[in-house]
């Protein structure tokens, strides 16, 4: 994920890092409004003011450039004990990204890009626990949130 | 999802209750295929040599037509205890029709009605391990099963 062409200078183009950032900010902006599926990325370049080219330069998909933003707004927390490993996984389903991560959940049941991604996403947090409980607890204690998360009215 | 129609009486057309089942009949062999998202009821409707209306007179949506057939396919079996309860639910998601169940379950977190649809799934295995075990333990059980089929690679 990290590049090595150099910033474009001058011309009134943001910086690369700037760049990616308006990006960032832009999908999360749509995502907050519309989900997962309205995400169009075109949308996005027209709001950050770049190509889509630019986009798909520095995330090969949607669902990449999601994954990002999900690490970015919810960096994995210090976990001293058990619950509070669950809890950080609580906070990330049930917080202001948890429909965003449910969605994408959902997504990745129809491709297995999606899901190697929300591995990724998920993957630490279960390692989190990991250092606390054995495999099977983890799932479960990790697996009653998501089903609930997932199948509540 | 009862009608009071009279059958149509014969000129070639199958009586309703033929009708439905080659209606179900197409649908499963089109979720085989393709998926739930490949699924058209434009295509059931040509395979079960029916009109699409009467598809949506008998189910309102694509995914009360996948409930029902997931309710044909795997009845809710009897379970004596905790293990052979929580076993059904492992069954259903471990399956012919878990992919289904799956991909139904990421639709819905884009769909309250199909949430709606998938939790008439669930809940019957839910309250089956509710006989043997407490709210949290059942979602704790079930929940494992859930993150495993909807987690792994």
């Amino acid at each position: 994920m990290t590049t090595n062409d150099p910033p474009p200078r001058g011309r009134g183009r943001p910086r690369r890092a700037e760049a990616d950032e308006q990006i960032l900010d832009a999908t999360l902006a749509m995502l907050r409004d519309g989900g997962y599926r309205e995400l169009s990325l075109d949308e996005v370049a027209r709001r950050a003011g770049t190509a889509k080219s630019s986009i798909y330069r520095r995330w090969p998909s949607k669902a990449a450039l999601v994954a990002e933003i999900v690490r970015r707004e919810a960096p994995l927390p210090e976990a001293s004990d058990c619950d509070a490993s669950v809890r950080a996984f609580e906070s990330l389903m049930n917080g202001p990204l948890g429909g965003i991560v449910a969605s994408l959940i959902g997504e990745a049941q129809d491709s297995a890009e999606t899901r190697a991604i929300v591995i990724a996403i998920i993957e630490p947090y279960r390692q989190l626990v990991r250092r606390f409980a054995d495999d099977e607890a983890t799932d479960r204690l990790l697996g009653a949130l998501l089903f609930r998360r997932l199948l509540s009215e």
